[in-house]
C-alpha cells in the first residue's frame, strides 16, 4: 500500500536509521537477548547519530524538530528488525514530552543534553505491584521536607528500569486531594535509598530490561519536581495518547513485517506437491490478515497526522491502542500456525514475534481500559 | 463438573501418580527446563512405580491393563502440574500401541521389559525437514540388503529425540508403491550411522527434548521391522487417532487448570477498589471460557470411552484434536490477558502455559489437516 505520510527528508532519515541498526544493533541483539539488557554504548551511538531526542531543541544537542513521523520511523524500523530490546521508543515517544514541556530552564540544562546524547537513559514509573490499570490507586508517596521530597514506595514492570539514569516517578504528594494529589518527580541514578530489584523474566522482549524499583526515604531535591505539584495525573492524561499511538505504530509495523515473511514462507513451502499458499484456507487466512493490516496501517498513519496537528483525541488514541494490538496478536498467531512446526522454533522470526508481541495488549493501558475510555465517551 | 469416566481404582492410580510427580518431578522440572532435557532416572523411577506401559502384559513387567483411562490420568496430572518436559504420554499413548500390536514374540522379549521399566525410552519419527503434514512425501528410505535394511534420511521435530533408545522410523521401502511403499523400522541407540542433531530451541516445552535425527547407511536388522513390509502407512493411520485424542486430553486438562487459576486470580486481584472479577467483561469472558471448558471436557471423556470400546473414528479423533486445542490456545490467551502485566512474566503459570501450549494445534496433525480429514468425510 502506498503511504503518503512521509516527505523525502523522512526517507533519508529512515535510511540512515536502517544503517545504524544494521551496524550497531543487528550484530549485538542476540547477545543482548542472552544478557537481558542492551549495552549502554548503543544508546550513546544512537545519540551521536541523532536518533535520540529528535524533538529536543538544537541548543541542547537534539534534532530540533517536533515531528512524530521521525519517532514513527525509529519505531517502525526497530520493530521490523525484531530489535525489541531497544528502548528508544519509550525514551523518544513517552518520556521526551515530559522533559520538553514540563521542565524549567535549569532542568532543561541538566537533563536534555544527556537525554539527546544517550548518556542519560530514561524511564517512567507509574505501575506498582498492587496497581497498574488503576493509576489513582498508587501507594508511592512523597512528603515535602524543606528543599526535598522524601520518597517511599515501589514500582514494577519499568521499561529501561535497570539501565535508566533518570526516572520520572509518579508519586502521591497529597492523599486528600484525589486526582489532584499526584506529582512527577525525577529520580536520578545513585540517589541514596533508590534501589533496583529484579530484571524481570518475561515471555519475550528478552533484551529489554523491565525492572522492579524501590524507594526508601529517597531525598529528591525539590528542583526535580516536573511541572507543578498536584498536576501529575493531569500531565499523564495529556501524554498517554502519544504513548498509546506509539504502541499502535509498533503493531502496524509488526503486522506488515510478519505478514510479508509469512506470505513468502507460504510461497516457498511445499506440501502435497504444491506450495502451501495454494491451499484455499491459506489464501483466505492471508487475505483476511492482509486486509486487516491495510486497515491498521491507514488508521495509524491518519492518527500520526492528527497527533502532529495536535488533533488526536484521548478516545482515538485508545481506539488505536486496543484495536491495532489485538489485530497484531491475532495476526502473529495465525501466521505462526501457517509455519507448521517451524513456527514453534525460536529461530523463526514469527516465533520471536509471537513472544515479543503478547504484551502489546497489556502495557500502556490494557485493551479493557481502552474500551472503558471509549465506552465512557459514548454517553451510554 | 462431575465426571463419570473413572472407577475407584483409577482414582487410586491418580493419587499415586500425583505423589510420584510431587516427589520426583516437581523438585526437578525447573532444572530440566534449563538443561532442555529431563534426567533419565525419572523414567526409571516412573517405570518402577508402574506408570510406563500400563497396557504392556504383566509377563513383560507392564501393568497388563489396556484401558486408556490410565493413560489419560497420567496426561492430565502431568499437564496440570505444567510438567511439559515429561514425555510419558508419547511413550504410553503414541508408541506403545505399535510395540504391542505389531511385534512378534522375539521383539516383545527384546523391547517390552525395557519399555515398561523406563530403561528404553521411545520415540516415533515421521516428520522430515521437508515434510510434515504430507506424510506420503517423506524421503527417508530403506533398501533391503540381506538380513538388513540400509536406512538413509533425516527426521526433525522428534519428541524424546535426544533421550530415546528405540525409535520407530517411518521409511519408504518401495518408492513405486505409493501409500503401500512405507515400512516401520525400529532404530536403536548406537547403531552406526545414526546421529542426533540439534536439540531444538522452542517457544515452550523447554524440558522436552525435540530433536533432529539423521541416518546415514544405518544397517537396521530385518528383525527390527515392525509388522509387515509396506504396511507402515496403514499402521500410522490406525494409530494416529489415539495420538490425537491424547493431545485433546492435554488440551482439556490445561484448560481446566488455567481456568481455575485465573478465576482465583480474578477473585484476588483488585483494581479500582474491587476485585477484577467483579467487572462485567471479566465475568463474561470467564463465563464463555468456563462453558467451552465444560464442552471440551464432555467431548474428551466421551471419546475416551469410545476409544476404550474401539469405537473412536478417524473423523471423531480429528474433531477432538483441532477443536480442543484451538479452544485451549484461545483460553490461555484470554486468561493471560486477565492477568495484566503479570501474565507476561514467566513465573506465572499462565505465562508458562502460553508458551507450552502453542504447539498443540500443530503437532500430531495441524488444525488444517484435521479439518481436511473431517471435510473429506462430508461427501462434499
Ligand atoms: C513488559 C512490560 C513493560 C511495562 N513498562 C512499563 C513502564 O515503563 N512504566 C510503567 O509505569 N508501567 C509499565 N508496565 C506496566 C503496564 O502498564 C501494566 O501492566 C498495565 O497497565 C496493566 O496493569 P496491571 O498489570 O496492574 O494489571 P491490572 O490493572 O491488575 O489488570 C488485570 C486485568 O484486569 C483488567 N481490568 C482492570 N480494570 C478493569 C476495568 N475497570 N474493567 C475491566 N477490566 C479491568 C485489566 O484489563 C487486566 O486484564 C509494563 C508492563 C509490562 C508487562
Ligand atoms: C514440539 C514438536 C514436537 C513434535 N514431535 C514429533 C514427533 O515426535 N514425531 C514426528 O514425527 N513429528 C513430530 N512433530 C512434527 C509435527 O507433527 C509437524 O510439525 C506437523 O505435522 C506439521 O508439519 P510441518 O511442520 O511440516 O508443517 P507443513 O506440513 O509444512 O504445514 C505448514 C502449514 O501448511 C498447512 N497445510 C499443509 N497442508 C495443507 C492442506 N492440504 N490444506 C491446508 N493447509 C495445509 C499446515 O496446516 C500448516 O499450517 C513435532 C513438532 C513439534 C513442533
Amino acid at each position: 500500500m502506498e503511504r503518503t505520510l512521509f516527505e523525502p527528508e523522512h526517507e533519508l532519515f529512515r535510511e540512515s536509521y536502517q544503517k545504524f541498526l544494521a551496524q550497531h544493533v543487528a550484530p549485538n541483539h542476540e547477545k543482548w537477548e542472552e544478557q537481558n539488557i542492551v549495552d549502554r554504548d548503543v544508546w550513546v551511538e544512537a545519540g551521536k547519530q541523532g536518533f535520540l531526542g529528535t524533538a529536543v531543541p538544537e541548543e541542547f544537542g537534539g534534532g530540533g524538530v517536533k515531528d512524530f513521523r521521525y519517532n514513527a520511523i525509529i519505531t517502525e524500523e526497530t520493530t521490523k528488525g525484531g530489535f525489541s530490546g531497544i528502548g528508544f521508543t519509550l525514551h523518544n515517544d513517552v518520556v521526551a514530552p515530559y522533559l520538553l514541556e514540563l521542565t524549567n530552564e535549569e532542568q532543561k540544562q541538566r537533563w536534555l543534553p544527556g537525554f539527546a546524547s544517550g548518556e542519560l537513559i530514561s524511564a517512567i514509573a507509574m505501575t506498582e505491584p498492587g496497581t497498574g490499570s488503576d493509576l489513582q490507586g498508587i501507594k508511592t508517596k512523597a512528603v515535602r521536607d524543606g528543599d526535598h521530597w522524601v520518597l517511599n514506595g515501589s514500582k514494577t514492570f519499568i521499561t529501561n528500569g535497570i539501565n535508566a539514569d533518570i526516572i520520572i516517578v509518579v508519586a502521591c504528594t497529597d492523599p486528600d486531594k484525589g486526582a489532584q494529589g499526584f506529582s512527577l518527580l525525577v529520580v536520578e541514578r545513585d540517589m541514596p535509598g533508590f534501589e533496583r530489584g529484579r530484571n524481570l523474566d518475561k515471555i519475550g522482549m528478552k533484551a529489554q530490561d523491565t525492572a522492579e524499583l524501590s524507594f526508601t526515604d529517597v531525598r529528591v531535591p525539590a528542583a526535580n519536581l516536573l511541572g507543578e505539584e498536584g498536576m501529575g495525573f493531569f500531565y499523564l492524561m495529556k501524554n498517554l495518547p502519544q504513548e498509546r499511538l506509539s504502541i499502535a505504530v509498533v503493531a502496524a509495523a509488526a503486522m506488515e513485517s510478519v505478514l510479508e515473511s509469512t506470505i513468502q514462507y507460504c510461497r516457498d513451502r511445499k506440501a502435497f506437491g504444491k506450495s502451501i499458499g495454494s491451499f484455499q484456507n491459506t489464501r483466505f487466512v492471508l487475505a483476511e490478515l492482509a486486509t486487516e493490516t491495510t486497515a491498521v496501517r491507514i488508521l495509524v498513519d491518519k492518527f500520526i497526522e492528527q497527533l502532529n496537528a495536535e488533533k488526536l483525541t484521548v478516545q482515538e488514541a485508545a481506539m488505536a491502542k486496543w484495536w491495532t494490538t489485538e489485530a497484531q496478536v491475532k495476526l502473529i498467531d495465525r501466521c505462526l500456525q501457517l509455519h507448521g512446526g517451524y513456527g514453534y522454533m525460536k529461530e523463526y522470526p514469527v516465533a520471536k514475534a509471537y513472544m515479543d508481541s503478547r504484551v502489546q495488549t497489556i502495557y500502556g493501558g490494557t485493551t479493557e481500559i481502552m474500551k472503558e475510555i471509549i465506552g465512557r465517551s459514548l454517553n451510554l
